[in-house]
């Protein structure tokens, strides 16, 4: 088969390792020249595809690509950009098709969450009707930890570590503080659907007094009164409360806390932030001080704190991929396997995209203790070795020398434009 | 002289490091044991010499001691505790020297900021009067920066670090979403009174493309008209738009951001968070996509990513308070003394309390760009060397290995309770 061109997409939210990612797909690309000419990376993801604007990456030196692996956020650009159902929207997969036709690009890897699995699947089919198989490689990646049989996300891991270790100084910080200041700290973490990031808290203590002392889950319906009589609980007891609540925290009813009805001057509903809503509760209620922290982007993109477990196993899917794709499978994506908690070992393996698309994997119930405010025993075991090793980027003056790339465009090859 | 005892107290805010600056005094104290037969840690700060509740650290072994210097939080305790003047409160004053005749306690070492100053300097005359003069040290330690003389203060290099990287960190995050997310972020920091912290954010990057590109700071009163106009103007610029802002921004009548007027379901006033306040008038006036975070506590507990010059500071700080001691010296506080800037060389002076005691040092206005939304060169040059250097904690299992006390109680000597 003479050499095609591969085309590599970031897709969705971005993590501190999914260019980590992109450097194993990169770097195992280039050992097989003959196989692989070029990578193609999309400008803004699959935007990049439709639109014919992606990047040469065979005019990144070996240096940068390098450099990749120890880069947070996406660095060809990412996006949140679903392709609609085939009968939907079938122009935006011909489209797709004609790109890489005109490209010879033989080879798709989406590097994303649910939704790009689907897609990576259904151009896996359309490229095939329409004549032109192109081997559609899915790549896992999303910090929500929630994709189906592997067993952990790439990019879990190293925010699963930054929670725990804020969790842990963030507590230190108040407990010095509270016989005269703050008693109860909030820290709001992500997962809008399920509750793995905020479970990640509950690694920073093992006895009842370490903290944190509450973890509100998604998973479990918000009960105002057990809360606020185990905050009391837990001042009492402990003299202060660190809670780590996840922003997916809702009622019974479904609605969200952080729909709470705050509102602004002007009678506006206020968007955003669960943190406030319940430190205003324990305020009102118990007249305890509080002071609370937003992580937002802060814990998907502090490569700085990085998993070294996470950022091993990041480039192994990216690697895995390219190998699977040499291999002439399509429409599978390589997932992680645990072999054993105690030594930690795992190997990779592949799973079809049909069994993934679109299928989320909640937190399981036995993870969360029998009061729904903490981690079990099968949730640590499950959990510590996600978040072992470090694995500093380099620094020079004070600052991590993260890399940019030069971004070449790849030439232009067809004559009609795409609007997305 | 016959060997006394110290005490050392932490107050105020803790750091990343006043734990280290512990380890200075109390490593250096063990080197002279002729002099200073033990250091008496107050629990819970001044409040643990007034009430007479203080912990033995010769019963802390060498290895714990040593762990100080990484474990972030006060680890025995700190207090916002004011004592008030000598007119006012002078039965305070006078229990403390009752408690140091008590415990033979010559050495009084005070780890704080401007107030704790204040206090030092107000024991030494005290105790003089009252016919034990016990040498007073004060040891400087803040996050704010604010305090005289000293070029910095120790506390303040490790949360500058920590706002500079996440700063860039989640720079790289939003613009590589941009094109489809969110297009503003917002990043807020401490800093009620001075916009130091806020300024360390611009150590992010240097070019008008990079981020931040935009800091409000305290010291420029809030214009939002030219706030908006310049969100705008970076959006279409550079795609995106990156903003740190101190907790302490506000309009020109000094009202704070932060107070503006956000309103509960219920009607009452909402506290905190001028991030949402700044994210609102965003999306109200400009229509963009946001996302804030609000680094709370986070920020100067965060001792995983300290400044390895700021923890050689905080030691050597430590280590000289005790040093100037052993010379006879009272009412007086090692200061930072910088020598030149590039390369970066430091060594400790001393100077007064009375020259430091509540007295502020604000960010000068030549550390502010003309327009108000950045830092200077001259910024650069200060900020720069402070954040140099990583010095990372051990870890164990993914995560730091901080050390917990023991906190062996020093025997009581007085039968009278004193209530603070």
């Amino acid at each position: 088969m003479p050499a095609m061109n591969a085309f590599y997409a970031q897709s969705g939210g971005v993590t501190a390792v999914i260019n980590t990612t992109a450097c194993g797909v990169i770097e195992t690309a280039r050992k097989h020249r003959k196989h692989i000419a070029n990578v193609y990376a999309g400008r803004n993801g699959i935007i990049g595809a439709l639109t014919e604007d992606m990047i040469d990456t065979n005019r990144e030196n070996a240096k940068t690509i390098a450099a990749l692996r120890h880069t947070p956020g996406g660095a060809f650009g990412s996006a949140r950009y679903k392709l609609k159902g085939i009968e939907e929207n079938r122009a935006e997969y011909e489209r797709l098709i004609e790109v890489f036709r005109a490209h010879n690009i033989g080879y798709f890897f989406y590097n994303g969450g649910n939704d790009s699995m689907d897609t990576a699947h259904k151009v896996a089919q359309v490229s095939r009707k329409l004549g032109f198989p192109v081997q559609c490689l899915g790549i896992p990646k999303t910090v929500d930890n929630d994709l189906p049989i592997t067993d952990n996300c790439p990019g879990f891991g190293s925010v699963a570590k930054y929670v725990a270790v804020s969790t842990q100084e963030a507590a230190l910080d108040v407990l010095s503080m509270a016989k005269t200041s703050t008693k109860v700290f909030i820290l709001e973490v992500m997962g809008r659907h399920a509750g793995w990031i905020a479970a990640a808290g509950g690694l920073a203590g093992t006895r009842p007094e370490d903290p944190p002392h509450i973890i509100l889950f998604p998973e479990v319906p918000f009960n105002k009164r057990a809360f606020l009589k185990r905050v009391r609980e837990s001042v009492i007891k402990y003299d202060y409360c660190v809670i780590v609540v996840s922003e997916g925290a809702r009622y019974r009813n479904g609605k969200f806390l952080a729909e709470a009805g705050t509102r602004d001057a002007f009678g506006h509903a206020q968007l955003g932030g669960v943190a406030p809503v319940i430190a205003q509760m324990v305020r009102d209620n118990l007249g305890l001080k509080y002071h609370y922290a937003v992580a937002d982007y802060l814990q998907r993109s502090a490569r700085h704190i990085a998993s070294a477990t996470d950022v091993e196993q990041a480039y192994a899917v990216g690697r895995a991929a390219v190998q699977f794709a040499l291999q002439g499978k399509t429409a599978v994506m390589p997932v992680i396997k645990r072999v054993s908690d105690k030594p930690y070992r795992w190997r990779i393996e592949e799973a079809p995209l049909s069994r993934i698309a679109n299928k989320e994997k909640m937190l399981p119930k036995r993870y969360i203790s029998k009061d729904g405010f903490g981690i079990t025993e099968a949730a640590r075991r499950y959990l510590q070795p996600l978040i072992r090793g470090e694995d500093y980027p380099p620094y020079i003056n004070g600052l991590p020398r993260y890399v940019t790339l030069t971004k070449v465009p790849v030439a232009a090859q067809l004559k009609t434009k795409f609007v997305v």
